[in-house]
């Protein structure tokens, strides 16, 4: 699992039907660097999180036949962005 | 996922029959770099779009046989270039 | 599989359901990436410790549903921080 | 799916009972790094094509045990080295 | 799959039981990044080898339960550091 901090909403009005009506948030790792996960745990903006990848995402999205590569698994108790780049 | 731009249609005449006659798109990231996805959505060169990959690709192809490793999953609603390099 | 370090154990309260009561630890590798992984093994930090990926990581797990994608295999008998940087 | 040139074969006369006898090439990507996927196509040097990976790479392989990692799934019909490199 | 070089051995006594008694090899890349693979082949250090990741490296470990995530598939008949670096 990597650790990633929640930027934003994504909204995407035609999409996969697979994908549900799930809410989608974009997020960035510690080089800025941005992905799209699925949110079966209700984040804000700035929630530093555990994304998972790799089939185990379909699994954390509740259903495995959602259509997912990535799937926020928890919010991370304490962190801030001095641990994430440290 | 991945957030990417449609580059443009690719054409494989000679093809692996479970990739079917689905479209495939050529599509870069925000460094561009080049990849190709399926294209069960119906995108046009220039959308920003949600990738999807590992195994959840084959779910969101429609067919879990179908080959693919990249299918797109969506079109953003509102992404530009600065959005992306931000 | 990968050589990674234990550097400490991840709180996370708000948690997926199927990641359990399993513990978490931060990892890092030999360029001081941090990742998560499950550990059914038992390490503390500053162990060289092997963490199995993708699917393998769910079997890892000691049960498939549990989702996670990175989970520790073992503990590496003789390691120093010299073998990892040569 | 990426796209990448078939650079050569490649014999393993020592190889495990799964990946049977089907032909093995040796192939790059836009950076000059080298892979190497199963071809159930029949690639010659020079063709690019589009290598499927992740658990689609079996199922392109025609029989979902054999144990690739990476399939050539078609040769694309127009590309040439400057497409690659723009 | 990559083709990579058997380093030496790495010895765990204390490991998940689902890696099983099989041996396990240190291999590195072309530019010396270093990872573990499950060897069911025998070989010995020196040998270009093709290793296989993905859900396939369980499959080419001989039981799917096996939880390794890299697997060497077979040794290269001719390969030198000269082939690997060009």
């Amino acid at each position: 699992m990597e650790i990633q901090r929640v930027v934003r909403d994504l909204v995407t009005t035609k999409r996969h039907v697979l994908l549900g009506s799930k809410s989608l948030r974009l997020v960035e790792d510690n080089k800025g660097d941005l992905s799209v996960a699925l949110d079966p745990v209700g984040c804000k903006p700035g929630d530093f999180v555990i994304t998972i990848g790799i089939s185990a995402a379909r699994l954390a999205a509740g259903d495995p036949k959602t259509t997912t590569d990535l799937t926020i698994g928890g919010i991370i108790d304490e962190w801030s962005e001095a641990d994430w780049r440290a």
